[in-house]
């Protein structure tokens, strides 16, 4: 049993590798432009700046092999099972990141706010925020 | 560019077609029980009744080809891109949802609050809920 993921778009940002990535994703992660592939633009048509959307990226560097791993931001946690962190080396690597649309330019590039994801990173759906 | 999708469980759950699910999520929708597959049984070591975490599942019988839709509680809005809904439709028909686990059994089955997802459904990842 396995699913077929395509992505509909990809990430443009300055973090370049790893090493470049904040510890805190609000704090310190710098802009991000999106650009969406031209087969996927009519699902864009009503997202306007100023509203806020749910990424989901597929960590395409990511060990998918990972069951378990130290929390980067605590350390003194040991080995915690995966599923309990938001650590990108997990089986089914996706990323899940709250964002506010803040320019559209050219039809299929979104400019967003704060997003800790490397460079290259495929998109792989847009959400409105959860509400509970 | 493509990915591969491995699910790491199952769900059970008392809705079994599209017309048993409730239309808000949040109101009526069944507690359910989330297999985990043996190979990642670690990397649910640390999760304990009473914790929240976030879901994603692999919406299996959605229709792929859709970019535009009504949204379900709207059905004023119109045709609406889907990345500005959270219709099951969609590209890469991947579910979110904020459930609370109430008990764990038999080390492999978590019993999860209101979860609005079709019996059978396949679990491709577990994480913390997002804290923005």
């Amino acid at each position: 049993m396995n699913f077929n993921i395509t992505p509909i778009g990809i990430i443009h940002s300055s973090l370049k590798k790893l090493e470049d990535c904040p510890r805190q994703e609000s704090h310190d992660a710098p802009q991000a432009t999106i650009e969406i592939f031209a087969g996927y633009l009519e699902g864009i048509k009503d997202i306007k700046p100023g509203m806020e959307f749910i990424l989901l990226t597929w960590l395409d560097r990511a060990d998918r092999t990972v069951l378990a791993t130290t929390p980067r931001g605590n350390p003194e946690a040991g080995l915690t099972g995966v599923f309990s962190t938001r650590s990108p080396a997990r089986p089914n690597p996706i990323g899940i990141h709250q964002v506010k649309v803040t320019a559209i330019r050219d039809k299929n590039k979104m400019q967003v706010s704060a997003l800790e994801v490397l460079d290259q990173t495929p998109l792989i759906d847009i959400k409105p925020v959860l509400k509970k």
